[in-house]
């Protein structure tokens, strides 16, 4: 069975962007090629890709989640019925509302792989709902100050085991597995 | 001359406590022998104890910084004048307001050895006034959902270097320093 997780680079202080949704400080840290190890490894396993309603604009723009570097499908909340969009051999799927329902299906698709959750809100309501098995971050170093957090809201109490958590000269990488 | 650095026993999510004051969660965590080695090894090197004016009621509590291990100088920020107050060996020293102020006195104080900033607000308005040489978080496997966050309100940005970042069975420990 496909193994959920919350995939996100944050700041020390735990923002996924700044107030604007901007990203640009992300580009500005150093990372090492042990970094990209780390992250390329995650990379081949994730099977599927579920992301927030706010991730809808995100596709007319053309980005897409991980840069078009996984060709997976993506499951995307929606508030209205829409059909599938096929773009660059990625097919993208929305699902209205049933979150529980979207990452089903994701997993259903991701079969022995794994189902990345992209975005502070789908991941909050994933894990408030009992559906994250894991957590990885990168943290990079640097304080934002202020911005777009991943887990402000949460609102309720997650137990977790520290599964590994390398550092190098670039960012820490945080994995840990959600006990419930 | 004395490092200055932040000392915080911190959430996954970034808090320090729960939303009235609570750390009782802390004690719920197993340790494994090397974190208490590692918190060990930064307890020795300190020298000088700043703490936010919230403190001072934890004073006349009876309560003392890092549970009364240490038997170092401790300032204390304040709104009006006071004597310092002796207990168990260690002089608690009221300053009115003027943080830079306290930080040097404890700079003075610690010598070669290093000054310990404890509490979010001092820590934040510490990072303001660029008075910050490293960070310290001793990171538990948990997310509070809610409480009072360590970086929560610093609103601007710090950028930082990571020094080390053992992770052990119980706790991963981030050490920053901060880039001026």
């Amino acid at each position: 069975m496909a193994t959920v997780f919350i995939h996100a680079t944050v700041t020390l202080d735990g923002f996924m962007a700044d107030a604007e949704g901007g990203v640009d400080w992300m580009f500005d840290i150093p990372t090492v090629p042990e970094d990209e190890e780390v992250v390329k490894k995650v990379m081949t396993n994730i099977g599927a890709v579920v992301g927030g309603a706010n991730k809808t604009a995100t596709v007319e723009d053309g980005e897409e989640p991980y840069g078009g570097a996984l060709q997976v499908p993506v499951y995307l909340m929606t508030h209205e019925e829409r059909e599938p969009v096929e773009r660059k051999g990625t097919t993208y799927t929305f699902v209205v509302d049933d979150i529980a329902r979207a990452v089903e299906m994701a997993k259903e698709a991701a079969g022995d792989r794994w189902v990345s959750l992209l975005g502070g809100s789908i991941s909050r309501q994933c894990l408030q709902l009992g559906l994250v098995d894991e957590i990885h971050l990168d943290v990079v170093p640097l304080l934002l100050g202020d911005g777009i957090s991943l887990f402000a809201g949460l609102g309720q109490r997650v137990d977790l085991k520290r599964v590994e958590t390398p550092g190098f000269a670039g960012e820490a990488h945080l994995r840990y597995r959600v006990l419930r």
